[in-house]
């Protein structure tokens, strides 16, 4: 069976603080360590040549594309065949902790060491791989090296990408060494796989060991300017007032409203982030209010019609309330749905172990939607403590779950890599 | 009758106009000219200096008190009655018009030489004064010089009011020269008058020539502060946040809710300026938020009860929607009535010249409000263009809507001074 082989806990944990050192600040704030490693900063170097001495020493056959995306790959028993690949990312945003996206790489390598330690070699090669940029918390555009590898990128168009200092990302793959030769398009993998933190509170509340990733849900932006009256709280009536935080106001209530009424399925998630009031004093009653709304749905019709009914909503604000509303899309993307079978395999998996598993959609991009167009991929979830906050230095997953999502991983992995 | 004297409406338009270019700035925004003449600041030295010599060359006697007010007298037939003082300020916000405060000096003056050429004499002497740091825009503290001078404010306590670089009311006084040597709390006038621009919509939009001011309404300030918890609006389920944002919103709604109702009054006034999300990201439920609440009532008894009950909805919120809500009190006054004799007198000249009169509240705080504790006290009005836009560079009101308040205040003064 499978599940014969496990990792060693502690040693991915001692993997995760050690690569949780490189580029890591004191947060004045909780007097805890945070991680800032902006992707292709010294920083990021650091850690790239960190892992990449990892994937050394375990023998890996190491290749660097012209995104900076690091493959790493072990023979097969059949090593023609395509490999399972397993991957994440090892940048992160500026105030973060050391499991998102680390815990997929530094996981991956534990199972490389789990095989290597049991002398066991599966029937086709297996990949482990980390990509450049997947937060774009510096260039802009997240997931930018898997996009760029699975197509939907122009490398042209990644390169140009600068951050707000004017580097571009190409000058900065130069600059740190990364700017590798092998060809950014690879024959699709057998299969992908990726292990990470929820980055949310699901898991960890209702008591689950694992997350079993359905897929990431469509995602969709407005930035949305109101425009009313400036006019002085303390001489204007309420009733010859335009309030552009009034209209503000209803809109984020219609928000929640919109989705917890079940109208759009039971996961529409809709939030208002932003909240900018001009002039923004005590005595003044708000002329323009620059808001932000952030809806989430795995369901791509039923998204269509929440977007739909948000924007009937602005404009019934709009005449209700006498102001102007405009709003422009600042981001939209449709569901990707992870492949049924490996879903199934990594349930089974997690049952073998006796470990309880919820299917859950993806709240979150990962570089796993990218591989899901050109290849079967799927996703482990592992819960996270303190309501699984993440992209701040708080953010931790425990010894144990960190350990049980890549056992499963493991064991899903060697499912794969004996297809024919 | 005393209205057979009326003012030359041009002179006091360009005494308006020529005091408005001391401290102009031009705004980028809207190509306009605005004001900034910040209180003793060069800029307000300047407009001092500028409105002393129309009063010398009114031939008045001039005196500087300790906090920098100055008060030019006319001496009346019976010269040891006490006389009837018209009063505002000439200091600005940094983003002024040149009406508000002004238009109460320079029309006072404008009257004065009325008076002259008409050689008329009344029977109490009359005093024209502008007083320090009305706007509080420097020092933080409004009506300053008024409320030294009625005895509010002890002067010790003005001297040591600091702006943001740290300098004091006491320094800058001595550094422009106005630190006087007059004692502050002068005999009480006979009457104070004095005439304002609205700073709101109502009288232009109603088409009234004139308000009557039956006083200055309570004011109570808030500063909320909302803690929730910061959480990915992505991964995180509606049922398992605490959005700080979302009770802002409920806060603001029923802000306006409670003024509409009628509960508290036909002229309860409630406004949510600052509006202030943690971290104010797209994607981030706010974990915390800052906002203001500013409430004003021309009732005492109607101000406490609207407070009572916004702040037992703050509670309300905060158990529903699992968030924690702490607040302080900012600012806090309360009614000012002004004198109902003179608010008569001022609806009867108004009549007598054919003008259109709307008995209100004011909204904002004046200097009259300060003299209504050691005198009789009252307010004239003038329409406001632009919605009554103040505190801003669009601020105007017309010359025939200028000269039709400063005719109603001729008129009242004529009796006032002539009183026993």
């Amino acid at each position: 069976m499978t599940h014969s082989l496990s990792i060693q806990p502690q040693r991915l944990a001692d993997a995760l603080l050690a690569l949780g050192r490189i580029g890591s600040y004191l947060d004045e704030g909780s007097g805890l360590w945070g991680v800032s490693r902006l992707a292709l900063t010294a920083a990021d170097g650091e850690g790239r040549h960190h892992v990449i001495a990892k994937m050394q020493a375990l023998g890996l056959q190491i290749t660097t594309d012209r995104i900076g995306n690091v493959y790493a790959r072990r023979r097969g028993r059949e090593d023609s065949l395509a490999p399972v690949m397993m991957g994440s990312h090892i940048d992160s945003v500026p105030t973060a902790g050391r499991f998102d996206g680390c815990l997929g790489v530094l996981g991956a390598l534990e199972i490389i060491e789990t095989l290597d330690a049991a002398q066991h070699w599966t029937r086709r090669p297996i990949v482990v791989a980390f990509f450049t940029e997947e937060e774009g918390a510096r260039f802009g555009t997240d997931m930018l090296g898997s996009a760029v590898a699975t197509g939907r990128i122009p490398i042209e168009e990644a390169y140009a990408l600068h951050d707000r200092a004017g580097l571009t990302v190409a000058e900065e793959l130069r600059q740190l060494g990364f700017l590798g030769e092998a060809e950014e398009h690879l024959p699709p993998p057998h299969a992908y796989l990726e292990c990470h933190i929820e980055q949310g509170p699901v898991l960890r509340r209702r008591g689950f060991d694992v997350g079993v990733v359905t897929g990431v849900q469509a995602i969709s932006w407005h930035e949305v300017t109101i425009v009313g009256r400036s006019a002085h709280a303390g001489t204007t009536p309420m009733e010859l007032r335009a309030d552009a935080s009034v209209a503000a106001s209803r809109i984020n209530l219609y928000l929640r409203e919109l989705a917890t009424s079940g109208r759009f399925g039971p996961q529409q998630r809709a939030t208002m982030g932003a909240m900018s009031p001009t002039p923004g004093l005590v005595n003044i009653v708000p002329g323009r209010m620059v808001v932000t709304v952030d809806l989430r749905n795995p369901d791509d019709a039923q998204m269509r019609a929440a977007e739909a009914a948000v924007i009937a909503f602005y404009a019934q604000v709009a005449t209700e309330e006498g102001v102007q509303i405009s709003w422009r899309q600042t981001a939209r993307t449709s569901c990707v749905p992870f492949d049924g079978g490996i879903q199934a395999a990594i349930a089974a998996a997690a049952s073998r172990r006796g470990l309880s598993q919820l299917s859950m959609v993806s709240g979150a991009g990962h570089d796993a939607q990218e591989w899901a167009r050109v290849t079967r991929a799927a996703m482990v979830f592992v819960p996270g403590e303190y309501d699984g906050i993440s992209h701040n230095p708080r953010e931790f997953s425990t010894v144990e779950q960190c350990a049980n999502g890549v056992n499963v991983m493991l064991d899903v992995l060697l499912e794969l890599a004996e297809e024919s």
